[in-house]
Parts: C-alpha cells; structure tokens; sequence
C-alpha cells in the first residue's frame, strides 16, 4: 500500500513537500488528516477540479481521512472595504444550500464514510481581536507579501485591502484548527499550503505534508478551466453535453486530460494514446460521462454525437470563431462570412440551410461556446464565447 | 477668545490639518473633545512632553474637553511575535500602577476638571475577529506601509511582524471610539494621526483635525529628547536636578526650549533672549523648576547651583567627555587626561583634589551624564553618558 501508493502521487503532483516525510508516514501505515480548503461561493464543480479530488480519493483508498473545509467565515462577512463584487456577503442559509450543492458534486468521486466536513467559522467565528493579534504576530509581513498576487499587486500599484492581509493566516490557521497531516491543492495554492505549515509550526505543531498539482487547461486550451471563463466541463451537465465539450479540446490536451482526469490506469492512459487522436479523444469523452454517469449514458452520450456529426460528415478539424453576440444567430453569419447581408442570412435559415452542432436552427437559436455551426453543406465554423 | 487661541496654536504647532476647519470651529465656540494617546510602559514624563501638554492645556483653557487614552490593549497582550523585548506583556495592576504616575505627572499641566480619561482595552477588548477584519477593510496595505517605521523596514529588509499592521488601525480606531474632533502628537505621529481621519471617515464620523509639534531635543542637543537616550529632564526628579541639566543645555537651544516648554508668555520669551546667554539659561532654568515645583523651589535650586558652581569659579563653557565608563572615576580622570597613570588618579581623589559638581569626590565616586568633573583648580569636564 503505502509506498507503492507514494509512487503513484509522486507522479501525479507537480510538487510534495516534505517528500521524504510523507513517504516514510505512507510507509509506516500512519492514518493521514488530508485537508482540502473550499470556497463556498461558487458551488459548480468542473472536470478540473477532479485532479485534486482522484488524490483525495486516493488516499482515502489507502485507508486515509479526507477533512473538507468550507471557507465560510470570509463569506458570511462579505468583503469589508466594498471594493469586491466577487466576495459578496453570502447568508447561513446561502451558505448551506451551496456547500449541499458542492457535497452532491464532491462524492460523486470521494467516499463519504472517510470524509469529515467542517465550516471554518466554528473556529475564526469563535476567535476574539487578541486571538487575531496572536495569529498575525506567528509570521512577518515580508512572509505574507511574498505571495504572488500580493506581489504582483504592490508591484503594479493595484490597491490591497489590509484585510487581506487576513486571509492566508486564516486559511493556515485551518490546517491548526483540524490537525491536518497533508493538504492537497492546486499549484497556484502553493504559498497558502507552506504558509500553513510555517503556522502550524508556531502553534507547536508538527507541519503538514503539501502536495500540489497540475491546473487543467480549459476547452479553449491555453486558460485554467474555470466557471468565469466558460470553458468548463461542468460535473453535474448532462451526459450528451460533457461528451461534446470534451470533443471539443485541443487534441494537444488529450494527453493531459487523460493522465490527469480520466480516472484510467497508467496502461489505460497508454493504450489509449496509441490510437488515431480523433479516437483517442473520443474515448477519453467516453469515459469522462462514464465515470460521472455509468456506462449507458456513455453509450447514449457517444451515439448522440455521432449521430449529429460523425454521421453527417462534420469534419473533425472546424476552424474556429470568437463570436461577437452568440445571442444573435444572423449577426454570427455575417461574422463568419457565411451570408452577405442581414437579408441573406435570414433567407438561409429560414430555407433550412443552417444547423447548430447537426441540428437545424431558426432565427432565434442562441449559440455558446463549443458549438458547432454549419451553413449548407461544407461551411462549418466552431463557436467561442469569451 | 477662538480665533485668538487658535493664532496661538498656529504658532506653536509644525502642522495643523485641516487649519480652516480647526479655526472656523473654534471660531464658531464649538466645545472639541481632544485627544492624546499615551503609552502605558513608559510612565516617566520628561520635559518633551510639555510641549504637547501645554498645548492640551492651552486647549482646556479654551474651554474643551482632553481626552487621554491609555493604549493598554497592546501592554495586556504583549508582543504576540516575542521578537521585541521593548514589548513586554504588563499585567492590570502593572498598568494601573503605570496609569497613576502618568497622571500624578500629567495633572502637574492639566487640569484635572477637564480631562477624561479611557483606556483603550475598553473598546479594543470587545472587538471579534469578524470586528478587526472590518475595520482592517477600512484602508488599503498601501496606506498603512507609507508609515515611515514601515516602509524604512520594508526597504532595509528588516522584519515586520504582520501584527504589526494592526497598531495604526487600533491607533486610529481610538478615535471612532471617543469621537474625537482634535487629535495631537509630536511630529513623529503625522501618520497616525492622518490615519485616524481616513478611519472615521470610514465609520461615517467627521475627521478630526490634527495638530503635530516639535520634538524637543535633549541635553545632548541634537538627538530626540527621551528616557533610553538618557538625555532627559524628567517632571519628577528634583528641584536642583532639573536646575542643573537645564543649565547643561548647549545655548543654541535655550531659545527652543524657551519657546516650547517654559511656560513664558511670548513677550517674557523675548524680554529673555535679550538677556545675556548665561542669563538666559538661568532664567529658562528657574521657570521649568517653578513651574514644576513653584517659586521658593526655584529660589533653592538656583542659590544650590550658583554655590557649587558660579562661587566656586567653575568656567560657563566646558568641554565635553563621553565617558567610556562613568562608574570607574579613577578611569575617567585617566581618560579626560586629568592624571598619568591610575595611581596619579587616586592620589589625587585621596588629597581632596577632585570634585563632582563642586563637592569632593572619592574613589567609589559614580558619574552621570552632565556632572561636571573638577581636577585641581583649572580642570574642568563636563560628563557625557552614552
């Protein structure tokens, strides 16, 4: 278990730290506290999020418990300088509905006997303005200022609100509050993770193990997935449409897909590759639906698409467009060049000659991002949306 | 009354901000609340401190309110870093104890009828963390790092405990508490003072207006008047002691010191500048011990001092010796070159042949900074302590 168990997460993280600590606890067969920090304002999880939750759930397989952390302290106070719309205040029932919808989402991958859950309020709510004093006072200032968006904000002059300040000594005090022995984020969490550690060593604890791991590239294939950039494969979306989103990455991001969120073995990963990358591609959105859906909605899902673009001679490279106003079909002819006129574009539809992702549209048919259009038989743009 | 008084401000402070406002509201009679901070570890008063307590009286004169707060909050907790010794955690009765002499000291100025008086572990100790979080969102990291402590710090590479960040908001929230309309301080507290404004602002108050005045220097005559440099003249000590260190001054500042802290009306400051520098002195002298002690006292110190030193022909300019070790007399007669060798040195104490501010010394003899050290008839020094 244990040290084979290591091999496989080595490979899989971008960065452990303390390697050589974590290994000899995996190996010894200590039962690990694997802290995984979440942000309560944004219940939608997507397939990036799944590099993080396959390790989770590795360690759980390995006899580890997984302890979730809602971050809802800062979320039930809002942002007090006003400056954020992003961190509005959210209410306790606010709150609770989107940590259920996270939970729905969240052990569709880890197993719910070996995950503890707990909001990070019973401890930051419970603390007095000594209590702050005393935290602050566990690191220096050049410490907090070396994380990278406070750097890059000082540097660039964009205001930091001092509160701010607060927050990475919050999210560390976490790891004290729960004992954490590991905590597992993305790469860009990495000053958040070590930050930890320095905090749980001047509470006289012992730090945690951190492990860090690859960002997943979107379907436009060169931004982070993310809900803000729609270029995300939602969990929770219907079969039919994880399917088509997948088929419609970058071939170059296969590969990673596949090692990183498929959830295949090393020789399933492998195997796959050695196919044609029109089919590696689309075994990997087989198995995304399958291991979200089960078999027969992969099924369903991969006969679908076939039906609209296999069978209709959809070419597999489709040129792509940045719509202007996905809303306004005619006006995405005319930027595609696919009409010469308002007129002209209105005249194609109407004669049955334009269809998105192989079905036929009508005037008022909205376009987003993925989705192929087709006008007459050989003219076939693929749909951005920014 | 207002406008008049306010002229007399003008002159006296370094700063005031924002001037119209300050003179249209004394001007208009309004009845101000004043404030002062005071730090609880320091409880001895020096002469410095008269600059600004004579303002605060000048303001109580005027019919206003003083309000001084006690910043224990900081005292209780201590330095949560453990990094500076200069911030030792004091208990309650510390702190009250240190509170009394404070105010045995600042009712010499006062007047005790139009002071009050808050501590501000009051307001402070009340707070939650979710309280500190908005009030730190009051102001940006940017503000807060143009602090010149801070931003020296940040530049030399030295630490800043994160804590550290919190003081100027505690600092500035003192003045939310007790809706201060005027806040005074040595022109080292410009920054804080400004900051308090930004901060009531920010809690929907009027900003208070600031008053910042000179730091008097000490009888070094260029460093900062203050207990650790020990170059002070402290309110309590007695009547001859503050004779004669006032008497030590270099002359260049006899002008300053009667400007700032003697109590004389402008027309007495003049009358006396015209005296000669000696004379000066004397008189600047006289009135610090009266105003302190009252006239009879002032008598005594001034016959005390011309018996050791004007009878006994000791010179009005002496030269200067930073003492390498001032417990060690046969060594510093050795090094103001008053004797050749440690037994030339004891001899000489032993045949009566050295005084200490005109009386004879012996062996065990202990030197302070601004003694004035006698070999034989014609020698003479004036001791410097580092």
């Amino acid at each position: 278990m244990g040290s084979e168990f290591f091999n496989r997460l080595r490979q899989r993280a971008v960065e452990i730290h303390v390697e050589d600590h974590l290994r000899s606890r995996l190996e010894k067969g200590d039962k690990l506290r694997v802290k995984l920090g979440l942000d309560p304002t944004a219940p939608d999880l997507h397939v990036g999020h799944l590099v993080v939750l396959d390790a989770l759930r590795a360690f759980q397989d390995d006899g580890h418990v997984v302890v979730l952390i809602i971050g809802d302290y800062t979320a039930l106070i809002g942002d007090p300088s006003g400056r954020s719309e992003t961190r509005p205040v959210l209410s306790r029932d606010q709150i609770d509905a989107n940590a259920k919808t996270y939970f729905d989402q969240i052990y569709l991958v880890l197993d719910r006997e070996r995950t503890e859950v707990h909001s990070n309020s019973e401890w930051l709510g419970a603390m007095g303005a000594a209590d702050v004093l005393r935290l602050m006072g566990k690191a220096t200032l050049q410490q907090v200022l070396q994380r990278e968006d406070f750097a890059e904000r000082l540097k660039a002059g964009t205001p930091i609100g001092a509160h701010e300040i607060l927050y990475p000594f919050n999210q560390a005090y976490d790891s004290v509050a729960i004992r954490a022995d590991v905590e597992l984020g993305g790469t860009d969490q990495l000053f958040n993770l070590l930050f930890g550690r320095e905090i749980q060593k001047s509470y006289g604890q012992e730090p945690q193990d951190i492990a860090v791991f690859p960002l997943l590239e979107g379907l436009d294939g060169s931004l982070k997935m993310s809900k803000s950039l729609n270029n995300f494969i939602g969990l929770t979306e219907p079969p039919e449409q994880i399917y088509g989103k997948a088929m419609s990455i970058p071939d170059s991001l296969t590969e990673k897909y596949l090692r990183l969120v498929s959830g295949f073995s090393k020789d399933d990963v492998e195997r796959t590759l050695a196919l044609k990358p029109r089919d590696a591609k689309a075994a990997l959105a087989r198995q995304l639906v399958k291991r979200l859906y089960g078999d027969d909605a992969a099924d369903r899902a991969e006969a679908d698409f076939d039906v609209k673009f296999r069978k209709r001679e959809i070419p597999e490279e489709i040129a792509e467009l940045m719509a202007d106003d996905p809303a306004d079909l005619v006006a995405t002819l005319l930027q595609a060049g696919f009409a010469k006129s308002r007129g002209d574009a209105r005249r194609l539809i109407e004669q049955a000659g334009v269809r998105v992702n192989g079905d036929k549209a009508n005037v008022d048919s909205k376009l987003k991002d993925g989705d192929v259009l087709q006008a007459g038989k050989r003219n076939f743009v693929r749909i951005r949306v920014r």
